[in-house]
């Protein structure tokens, strides 16, 4: 999440009432996840596993809970709970703000564009040029949807990310600021749920298409001219590069990659990254060559067996 | 189902105009499917398979097809179509009713509940406080749902229950008559589906997480604390016990338990009842350290009958 | 798609300024995809392996792009695109109108039918009596329900076919002008789709029940009295026969058919068409008892290696 405005270091460690390290006026211009920092972030980690990976990230402003040296050109805040603060900050700047009207006044909507009725549109919600919105679908506030883009009913634009934190007694969720994003030229089916980043952006490519029942989770890049059939659902944090086809209900795990080009068959379940421009099949998946030699073989199984 | 007030046996018989066994003035104080009843309930059997199950149950009155010794304490009401007759007097105690506009009038919505646009909310449905529920969600009649809930947009709490009987040329439907309840700090992501139960109750405990396209069958309950990942699918009568985590696209079959502190790990597929505290993978379900083993055996396969 | 009054040979090839074979005053009375042609309807053919499939269907005309020979009794229309003057044509006839209410004025809706609030009923939507439709459905344009239908809430009927071809540097969309059909005493769960056919109609069977979840392709044609558990999904083009029952997260692939009276056990894929009257499991899908002997088989297989 981009602030509108920076804040100084001071301010920010002001509003947690943190000690911190680093000059008083250094500037923080946003707050993302350790998955999608950029310069300029204050992130948060709270985990020794993950220290490293924070102080060394991109990003210049680390909300701890370690009092470790600072690394050059960065800040650090000080806090005995840095998943409580991050979340307490960032809802600073972004909070829930209830609708009044099915299409919110802040939206803005395109030219030419058909917004059929019992549609939701929430605040600051951008559509472009030439869209269908067909009825009851919902968009989320501060969703960004290109030009000629085709949402099928029942869709449901930038709900919140699935993404808690185990606490000794009950999950604690961490507040989504991040956005969904439709380029250009995409259409997507009936009872589709893309989720907004936790503090990124969630992307769908241009040009890509997908089938009805679909879940792409929070912050995961989809490229451009994909296709997924129906029922296909995607976790967070995932990255589908160009020309990516996967087939119906393929399950895809979080934090990993899939290339350009890369087909998927029905049903198969994606737990570690895969190269692109392959054929792949099975759960957990595999080439899709092997899987068919593999089940062929389980079927000469038993006379293999008496013949030995 | 409770009654409002209860009836007599004399009273429930004479509305189906049926024979009877038992104290005319015997109380009737409620209607349950057999998995699911309690002392002062009325139950029906129809196959001579679950005759003595039925006998035997808390049930108070049976509505059974056959001329049984009536067991003491009990009461027998003889019908030759006991599920057509069941149907018949539930619907006589709670029956489909139309609504007229988006809040029925006869609903109750605490303090700080946020309803946003184009959320249809049915007759005598009870929202706790501090609750959102975010835009195009639909509440059934009669459901319950708790304080500092979420539910995203698309979702639908309470429809009927999946329940047909087989009839030589048709299905028949069993009438839903219980309730789906949502407890307190429960949070449940867009598009997902919390059917109602036959006639008892389906519940998600305090504080369980539902992510997106979630199914929770007629009459099932889930435990405390409980996170689900998107597309996991549960039939009815099953008991989710505390903390349990299911990832994406989990399959759970109807009548059986997951014991407390379960992990099933994606695309798994569970038909019969499994243990608290360990982790499983595969379709069906196996320990995750069992399936895991299976999968590399299966890889080096080709070599070993090579060597023999 | 039926025309609503034939045009002649010459008046089409105009449309798209073709040359053509064929008496100019020849019929044309509709326009169907390759998999749905009846006598008197145009279908496109634009690559050599289907030429003499589509040149020996019952289609009277055929929109190639070769100067091939013309069967007796038929007219060919010339192109050098043909999906994308099928397109064109189509649109000519049958192209998405927005709505202005939530209930078309175009709609009929028949006697003692309830439609809840939120219900979105496109243009020319035909529903018979004594339905239920809950609270925010959405039915797209000319789509037909029975008499005697539910539909629950979130579910989506008549959306666009997921047809695209692959053109160098998109998906190009073949515009849907089919139907949706629901046939009487059909009862549909929640947040289901059902899309459109292409040309020709989806067509639910009379008495068929669907539980929540559930996805059907285009022009896939399911018999009478069929039972389908929650996230079924259905690809196009797929017939299923009378009395078949698919059990939870079942996924079926494209241009198949599905004996009458099979049963298909929970998370099986089905990727080739399967005789009626059996049981079946396993993605891909097997007998369920030569599936069964399988998975025991490779229970028992460590040990096996074993004693060799």
């Amino acid at each position: 999440m981009r602030l509108n405005y920076s804040h100084t270091l001071e301010q920010i460690a002001g509003m947690i009432d943190a000690k911190y390290v680093g000059d008083p006026g250094f500037v923080v211009s946003g707050f993302n996840e350790i998955h999608k920092v950029e310069p300029g972030d204050l992130t948060f980690v709270d985990h020794p596993k993950y220290y490293d990976k924070a102080l060394k990230s991109e990003a210049s402003t680390i909300l701890i809970n370690k009092e470790v040296d600072c690394p050059e050109g960065k800040a650090l805040i000080f806090s005995d709970d840095p998943f409580r603060d991050y979340v307490f900050l960032t809802r600073q700047f972004r909070t829930f703000e209830s609708a009044q009207s099915m299409i919110s006044g802040s939206a803005a909507i395109g030219e030419g564009t058909v917004i059929q009725p019992g549609v939701f549109i929430g605040n600051q919600v951008n559509i472009g040029k030439n869209c269908i919105v067909h009825a009851n679908v919902s968009v989320y506030d501060h969703s960004i949807i290109g030009d000629n883009v085709i949402l099928h009913s029942g869709t449901v634009i930038g709900a919140d990310a699935f993404y808690f934190k185990r606490r000794s007694d009950y999950w604690d969720k961490l507040e989504s600021v991040g956005r969904a994003i439709i380029e250009d030229d995409v259409e997507i089916g009936a009872c589709c749920t893309i989720d907004k980043g936790v503090s990124g952006d969630t992307v769908i490519g241009q040009g890509t298409k997908l089938d009805n029942h679909i879940q792409i989770g929070h912050d995961t890049v989809i490229g451009k001219n994909c296709l997924f059939a129906a029922q296909v659902g995607i976790a967070g944090c995932v990255i589908v590069e160009d020309d990516v086809i996967l087939w119906g209900q393929v399950g895809v795990q979080k934090d990993l990659t899939i290339g350009k080009g890369a087909i998927v068959l029905g049903q198969s379940g994606i737990a570690k990254s895969i190269a692109g421009g392959k054929t792949y099949f099975g759960s957990p998946v595999q080439e899709a060559k092997d899987k068919m030699r593999e089940l062929a073989l389980l079927k000469r199984l038993p006379k293999i067996i008496e013949m030995l």
